[in-house]
């Protein structure tokens, strides 16, 4: 079950990874933080030449034919360079989660028992265009007491690999093994799949990026894997809401940054309060710039508004938009609206919008997702909101981690069981 | 990502299970826990028609030439079913692990944060030979609000669909969905593999039995699963361990229930108390009826105190004998012992004796196992003695779960975030 005897660049890679993991493990916090300030001051020290290798990831792009709006998530300078190494004095303030004791005892016997929490240990993450994502990561994963294998997208290549040359010698400057932040080599999908194989020698497996990556993550993996991000939201709008309420909350699920997973992707409105309901919503969603596809009632209401709706078909209830556009229908009741909830949801995030207290608990019991929000946006589903301080990503599993990821979902535990000569009758 | 598409009797059973998922997710505990008591009573009322299914199991298995101690394992008798659903019983008297709050704090801007214990939803289980494993699992899963889809080994298959039809009855009885518990159809190995592979259908599988069948599962599986119970178990004696707690904790690790998982395969001791400790550990360990597979140092020792120690071969450190043998060696340092404790672990219990606390916690911070005993024996990893009153398996993997599941294991959370029309600005 494990990759001990194969050889190849990304298995040693991860081989070398997990001897790093394993020189982490009993490092005080001191260590870490150490680690972490020399990598924030070297990230602005040798800015110029992170700019310079950026360049050629940006001239590359562009000469593909790259759109401008990634071209520039792809682009670094100064400023951006010196927010990053920001983040990064950030995450040394956080607390530190290994050691914590999670749950302990002494037993009937005077066993004493504790659950603390260690390092997972070998982290990867499969990650697309944005290269601030390689030292967030980096971070994350050092602060926690991991070693991290990075898998950029190969658009990054090149400013990949100079932020992570900066930041292995900053760890190794600081005592730590540099082994502990390595970018797995080769810019094919098949690195990446070495990587998914990788069993006994990777931990965990956290793809970042489209669907379709994480489906391939996901389906093809004997590693254990962290499913993130899709998020096809809705708000439920029901019979009891407040109308002012259901709609700023509305606009702002789907219109403050539709671009981002927490994005409302679809509304629900209750049918005793559509009449009222739907034709402020078309107003407002119209002024945010948002084209609606509605079912019959939605494209009734458009007509009596004259604001033009596109006829829904089955594949926008399944819809991840990240764009302008946002699923509208309208349901019997609450229970219709969890039942189309369940059949269409990614998991991610549901919001209902009532008065009614008997209801938002219903909703609440009945919605099988990573958030329920009740009478607030969708949109604050994220660990800067939720007060973790930083996020490596939004779990959408139920397995381990379910939500915005902090340094806590970067730790497992272990039982640390102490006693003097206990032996089992 | 889903199996939503695809038909078959497998995916069908999981298509129901997924469903009463939905309706046991809003239940009270009150109603969960009265559908426990009403197993526990029809399996007393019920005993004959159990007891004799179950002889056709037995018969067929000592038709096929199964050994007489599996056949014992198989067996069901009254008593030994009054012990069950005594057994379930003790599951309703546990605390309810859903909808507890595992964080919960309210935002700088007013929102309420909960996280939520929520059902993981539908769980399946992989198991071998013990009829009893039906009970228990459906007890547990229930309790925690999970549907539970049950795969037995199809020498208990009668047992088994015996068992679920009480099981069944009971849980329609008491106005809970029968679909909670169900067997998965088919006594082929093909019936495992639909259900590895119904993804957004199963939300997670947990093997228990021999290592063949986990590695099939953890390798085969898309669904998330959780990795039980191998137990390749080191005791490592420190150069400054007290001989007598020593002797007695390597006695009781290894021979007090050499079949189970949480027994120990390897002793390691220091060379600076190997001359003082072998004599003694051969002396027990051969009392005990414990063959020792020596390194060079243990074989010389045993020649000399007239005790034959078979050689090792490097085959040894790595195996889990589950009987009356022992691999040994003498190690130059403790690093040196958790260097091969890393090296063969499992990762399921290692013991350190010692009466040195500097050891005791290099030991502890370096060994990445599930549990680490201190002067215990690693008889003691067990969801019994930790006193969670109940276990659903032992897990050896780093995610999720590790060490002994009791309920909350069986449960994942979920986010409830209560505002006043908050809107993200």
């Amino acid at each position: 079950m494990s990759s001990a005897s194969q050889t190849s660049p990304v298995i040693d890679t991860a081989r070398r990874a997990k001897e790093a993991a394993a020189a982490l493990a009993p490092l005080p916090r001191t260590a870490r933080d150490g680690a972490l300030l020399a990598m924030a001051d070297a990230l602005e020290a040798r800015t110029e030449e992170i700019v310079a290798a950026n360049a050629r990831d940006v001239e590359g792009a562009r000469a593909a034919g790259t759109p401008e709006s990634i071209v520039d998530r792809l682009t670094l300078t100064p400023e951006r360079i010196a927010a990053i190494a920001s983040d990064v004095r950030d995450v040394v303030a956080l607390p530190d989660p290994v050691g914590e004791v999670v749950r302990g005892s002494t037993l009937p016997n005077g066993l004493e028992l504790r659950q603390v929490r260690v390092p997972l240990g070998v982290v990867g993450i499969v990650y697309e265009a944005r290269p601030n994502v390689t030292v967030d990561a980096a971070a994350l994963c050092l602060k926690s007491g991991n070693a991290v294998l990075l898998r950029g997208s190969s658009s990054a290549y090149a400013s990949n690999t100079a932020l992570v040359e900066v930041v292995r010698d900053a760890v190794a400057s600081a005592g730590l093994p540099a082994d502990a932040v390595q970018l797995v080599p080769g810019e094919s999908r098949d690195s990446v799949k070495e990587l998914m194989r990788a069993r006994g020698l990777v931990d965990v497996l956290i793809p970042r990026g489209g669907a379709s990556l994480i489906k391939a993550v996901v389906e093809g993996s004997t590693v254990p894997v962290i499913e993130t991000g899709t998020g096809n939201c809705h708000v439920y709008v029901d019979e009891r809401a407040d109308l002012d309420t259901a709609v700023a909350i509305l606009v702002n699920s789907k219109a403050q940054r539709p671009s981002v997973c927490n994005a409302a992707e679809t509304v629900l409105v209750h049918e005793g309060i559509a009449g009222a309901f739907l034709p402020r919503a078309l107003a407002a969603l119209e002024e945010a710039g948002v084209t609606v596809h509605g079912d019959e009632a939605w494209v009734k209401a458009g007509e009596a508004e004259g604001v033009a709706v596109v006829p829904a078909t089955e594949e926008d209830w399944g819809t991840e938009y990240l764009s302008h556009d946002i699923a509208a229908a309208v349901v019997p009741s609450l229970d219709a609206a969890v039942a189309h909830i369940r059949r269409w949801t990614s998991g991610h995030t549901e919001a209902i919008v009532t008065a009614d207290t008997a209801a938002a608990r219903r909703f609440v019991s009945l919605v099988d997702s990573t958030a329920v929000m009740v009478n607030a946006s969708t949109r604050f589903t994220d660990g800067g909101q939720f007060g973790f301080g930083a996020e490596i990503g939004i779990s959408t599993q139920k397995l381990h981690a379910r939500g915005p990821m902090g340094l806590p979902e970067l730790t497992s535990t272990k039982y640390v069981v102490t006693g003097e000569g206990h032996v089992r009758s």
